[in-house]
């Protein structure tokens, strides 16, 4: 089923056009091979990325193409919907830019055409083993010794951990709590930056995190981020984008479980019918079509509140939540229509259904975006 | 909590905050009143008519107030919230003006300022005791007979049974199924149309509907709307329309719920602190406060296909279905953290919770719109 | 449908028959006349008393029926499925029976023949209005004076409230907290205990609750049930069994929801054939039907922990939680397949719908269940 | 958390201790390993067999071990929250041995020892590609020839194909519809009888199974088991039986998921406390707990039906459907309360994530059993 999208401009239509061309082109035929081996595609990336889709959301004087979100989110859906590994790059990498982007220093910034066109790969490294949902008590340190910060702790669940260019890594440079957080922008080539091995997943595995240790890791006093001790601001407003990022990879990948379904159901005969047309299961597709239906609206109501420059904070946590929970249902359904097939690895739904699974754990568990939005309601 | 809207037009907030303010000021005080005795509030309509709420969609040149169905749909939204009744009396009135104002003859057309400025109260009578939701079953038979269409048949459920000035009544001209279905304007003193007690309802007592018993009704052959044996298509169009009403009804009804419901939680107390502190509660309001937010998202997103002009039909189906489900899940929840007081008739409440359920049962049930949906996906 | 059920002897059976018998002879015809006129059903209370119905789970020796609680909630499930507050009536007599039973002195057991036979209806105090859930901090205080207690305080929610003819008053006389509270038993004759009018509900209007203020309303110290500050365990331990009952009311109610859509989905039909042929439809009374199973399974399984003297309080709260969440979706269904038909008051689905929704909240609310069962798994 | 069970006999309890003992022993150092290289654990099954666990609900005479169901069902639920491939093997082969014990002649009982005994593993061969859960449409036929049936068809998504040492052998003998089948015990070494490639799983990838082909296969006609076309009686109450045992299945599975988040949320903390006591996620634990409580009750009533020789058909339907939806909704929880490390391969919740979905798909979908519950409601 082809969404019937409304759009700001013909160029966004162009651009999802040549997304979807891009898709069927350059992913659809390596994903199984690449999740199988779990290896990373840092050249599929460099193709994305000379297709100006490793910028979209950032103004065209920096490199990017001045996309809104409403339209980045929706090159984000069509990708996911094809190789969700990917998507995840592209939104993870997007985020990698935004510290920069808006709180870099002329010099920083220099480096933003390579990073918006995707010669330089990014990570965001906030998450710590004993605190993945808490940023505020993050436990790595930077110590200022002469023109360098000193960095010691260990990043988890960092994606593009040992593949990226260079990592925003979020530490503490003051004292307890949210405030006393720094943003350093590191090279992937510090000494004393450790990638570890990959994460052994059950989904995404072209694209798994790994913790990265620092060990003393040097990091020059240039490379800090915006003001010293205010980190966590920027965290946050990242995230807050990176939620609608997770909430679009959700919302196209349970788009496609939805199409794939359907198609399967129209030719797939049982009982000397076509099981599409037993009301049980049509009843089931149009449950999914409408859930996907309600979390892209809701997906992209959010998008054009941030576009507008309005507080968008609550609504990004709501789609992220709502958009990733359904894509749990639907895609767990899409298994299920497809019967013994949807279970085997000749089908995408597995994948999809795998894949769905993380997405309601990744920037914030759905728990967390759940106590984001009640703390905005009842003041707690 | 106010929804932070992204209206079209600064007029547009205009319109929301006289809508709220009339909720306030002259429907607030009413509804439980009117509610108990089952009385329908005819001049409270007329004071709405007066301010130009009841032909909102229609064009400035016949009378109404050239607004997008996206705020009409939100005007009806904030009514809901304040009184169901009514909100629904607006929608189907609004549903009643449309195949005159859509397919009328210049004569009919001369009662559009009447009908749009709320002097003439419409009513939609399709339904009919046998075939609920099989409107191409339809039996209400009209012969014509010299310069008059002699109409016999029963008509069920009709908002506005026994309260409208004119009825629009889709009764059998032609051959079995959709086609040979026609469209009558008849006026409420047709000798012959004779309306039936209100039933007795649940909820929605101030607005409940009522059959419509056609004796041989005469209804002059000019009060034919749109061609002969061509209304079904005529039914189906305000249909669709018809169910963006109730999908805002709904949505404005959840609204409410949560508001209400997190105001009680942040005040009561129990074991020493508010309930709202308590995180089992608080996700609660969490998951309610994301559910009105998609429907929302989802009901603004095919008006605004409506509003450009582009096919609406099955998103509006989508919108009817999600919102009326998410309503009766969110007023169940909403009673539920009231808890005792929740059951009481002291708050509003109980009556939010038996008013939903309504919602998922009019302009089609939802099982109905669950076919429109996959008929759409399978071609079936 | 007739349930299938393996009941522990013949005897049981002849009871259940019994049972079903008296609802069709004495409690189908009257219970819509008493809801609509919220009147307490007391004389059919009395006729289930000579029955024997009201003291079952009871010693033969003191006047019951020495039925195990197996039984007894099959009786209350038959019951609830024709009236309710009949049913809720039983449970909370039943319920109010027990200090007495197994704490009384020889002279308060005096009293069980005419309790257990139904001649003193029974009504249990705990609840008070600040702190529904939160029965350690309740603020009723007894002081003794003389050879009498003096209450003073509130009680809210009271079953039976101003037709009981004794109440158990739950009051501190000691500390705070659990400890501290003792139990009483007064009579309604009381000065100063003073039944204040009945709580206007949204449903089970003919048993409805009522405020119990106590104004320095003396009972003799003779009254004490069980030892002075040790009344909590005794109100937990009534309260474990009264979830039972409630339980088992929510299994009939949602059975005769289920009978009841099943049997209007074979008769009522749309597009030529009957709307239970549907697989849609279909598929809706198969889950329903599942559920009904499930929770009716739950139900007697922790009822046989309890007959077998067994600890069952977390698999009791695990049984009120499932089956009253399983009673609201069911009710809320069925009155969708009866669509228009379901939302009036001609059928008696809209009754169990509302009816439904009480369960959820009352014997401790699902949230608190959820407490109770979370503490046990975490020991939180 | 220890699952307090009610058990008929002291020996159930012994049986029941033993096999948690073998889980633990046998099983739990084995699975990923199996599972990771996808190879089937025969030498397991041999132990198995050995101590009695191959042929539990069969007659001590036969060389059973003469436990009811009620007692096998709970070794089931054991051995599927250590191996769900092992419990899957151990239920299919019980009921590839039920045709033979049931129905077989004096020489085919005389293999009974060496199956219920494990020696002989049994694979049971109704399903085909076209038509998976339409088994009247089956394709395969068998010609008598001289002293052999001739077989040839395919029969698809076979447990133990190429692995079993005997396969029951649904086939077309007569007609078409149900009246027509024959079942025949073939052996594995049958010429012609062509086990193809395992297949490639989501999960259970230790119990894959494999598509049959039989081109011309000769079974000897003294290996048909039961009256000749009435196969198709013997296949719907093996199946009866086989629900039953994946409802099992899911119920251990369920039970591991709850007590290793469980276990896990007591010892994880975040925001400086045991992530258990936070109520959010305590609601959680209670809502799984609550529902493989109910799912076990519910399997374990129909079991006892069937124990006491009563219709039980309808029961394991709803046992079989209500289980397996439970236990896809539990383990998707469970690897949510573990958050990222829910989703990494270093703990087994993602394992019994995959495993849970393929329990909502085998011995006829869900949507199957929908249709078997909602036929015996409406006789449609």
């Amino acid at each position: 089923m082809t969404v019937d999208r409304m759009l700001p401009t013909p160029e966004a239509h162009d651009l999802l056009d040549l997304t979807a061309e891009l898709a069927t082109r350059e992913l659809a035929g390596k994903v199984d091979d690449f999740e199988a081996r779990g290896e990373f595609p840092r050249d599929v990336l460099r193709t994305l990325g000379r297709s100006g889709l490793l910028g979209l959301p950032y103004p065209e004087a920096d490199g990017g193409a001045g996309q809104p979100y409403e339209v980045y989110l929706q090159v984000l859906e069509i990708l996911a919907g094809t190789w969700l590994g990917i998507a995840e790059a592209v939104s993870v990498h997007t985020l990698s830019c935004f510290p920069v982007a808006a709180f870099g220093t002329p010099d920083q910034r220099k480096m933003l055409p390579d990073m918006l066109g995707g010669e330089l790969l990014g990570a965001y490294a906030l998450s710590e083993p004993q605190g993945g949902s808490d940023a505020a008590a993050l436990a790595t340190r930077a110590v200022a010794d002469g023109d360098d910060y000193v960095v010691t702790g260990t990043k988890a669940w960092i994606t593009h951990g040992g593949r990226a260019d260079f990592y925003n890594i979020f530490c503490r440079t003051g004292g307890p709590g949210a405030r006393g957080i720094s943003c350093l922008l590191a090279d992937a080539t510090t000494p004393g930056l450790l990638p570890q091995a990959t994460e052994r997943l059950m989904g995404l595995r072209s694209s798994a995190p790994a913790q990265i240790v620092l060990e003393g890791a040097r990091v020059p006093r240039d490379r800090l981020v915006g003001a010293e001790n205010e980190g966590f601001a920027i965290a946050m407003k990242a995230l807050d984008a990176g939620r609608l990022g997770i909430a679009a990879c959700a919302v196209g990948l349970a788009q496609a479980a939805v199409d794939y379904a359907t198609g399967y159901a129209k030719e797939r005969e049982q009982f000397g019918k076509a099981i599409a047309s037993f009301q049980g299961l049509g009843f089931m597709l149009a449950d999914m079509a409408t859930q996907v239906s309600a979390a892209r609206a809701l997906l992209l109501s959010a998008a054009r509140l941030k576009d507008a420059g309005r507080p968008f904070s609550i609504e990004a946590a709501k789609a992220k939540l709502f958009a990733t929970d359904m894509a749990m249902r639907v895609t767990t359904d899409a298994v299920q229509i497809l019967g013994g097939y949807g279970y085997s690895a000749e089908h995408p739904v597995e994948r999809w259904f795998r894949e769905a699974k993380v997405l309601q754990i990744v920037e914030g568990t759905n728990q967390i975006q759940r106590m984001v939005i009640a703390r905005s309601m009842t003041g707690g």
